[in-house]
């Protein structure tokens, strides 16, 4: 585990609107995706290959929330770990493109879309990102958008 | 551990819109917390009680991720395991209102917004939710809008 720093490098300013950031390389196995989906989302197509290949999927895939999960660690050990975080107030939209299954190598691409200061907050910024997460072959799994709150440089 | 029932007895017309059902009681604890946040987000008020105490949150909290897990697991649990369930396309919106912390005792209320039979796929219904979940002193955590699709009882 890498947990999170307590020294930020990354701030409010290094995440100018129109940046694009590639990042992440995460292999997803069957193991994972049925422990995830035993713990939270026991669906027979998540949890069961056998009965995967008899849902209209065909084949056992990953719960949608632990596609979240994962694009949530690629973010962390990314940038996020090293940002001066003050936290997300939700996603705006969160889109599950194509199933995730066992094998997959997903990445990340990070789309900077809005940037502006807090008015009440002179100190924190408000940033609007999109994530697209994609496999080895370029297909794209999960699109999100959403808001991180991240401290302005030298400010308090 | 519940799989979800391959002989479903919930279907589209289970799901009127303007119904409201409330379900689940989900009790969260620090150890949880902590275990998520280390395989998923490692932020250190995720996952170092001390480290949680120093920062602007002030106690340990569940990932947003962990929280919509949870309601996952509860809808689950509550109905969707026993649902006749085509899958999601995503969430139209996803609010993290308030930190969800160790000890909260979660439950949620689902409320239909729109429900509409696919004019291409007349075995499929599009149905719109809203989900809350709220503690056990009624204050609200999360919100989350979006589709599940949900078979037309009798069809193939």
């Amino acid at each position: 585990m890498n947990i999170a720093r307590s020294d930020p490098q990354l701030y409010f300013e290094d995440f100018p609107v129109g940046e694009v950031f590639d990042y992440g390389s995460y292999e997803v196995s069957a193991e994972e995706i049925i422990d995830f989906a035993r713990e939270f989302d026991p669906q027979p197509f998540h949890v069961d290959e056998e009965a995967a290949k008899a849902s209209m999927l065909g084949r056992l895939c990953a719960s949608g929330w632990h596609v979240c999960a994962i694009l949530m660690r690629m973010m962390v050990d990314g940038y996020f770990g090293r940002t001066a975080s003050m936290g997300s107030t939700g996603v705006d939209e969160m889109k599950w493109l194509k199933p995730v299954h066992a094998g997959d190598r997903l990445s990340c691409r990070r789309t900077t879309l809005e940037a502006r200061i807090s008015a009440k907050r002179p100190e924190m910024g408000i940033v609007k990102f999109r994530w697209e997460l994609v496999d080895g072959k370029g297909e794209r799994k999960a699109d999100m958008t959403g808001i991180n709150l991240i401290k302005v440089r030298g400010t308090r």
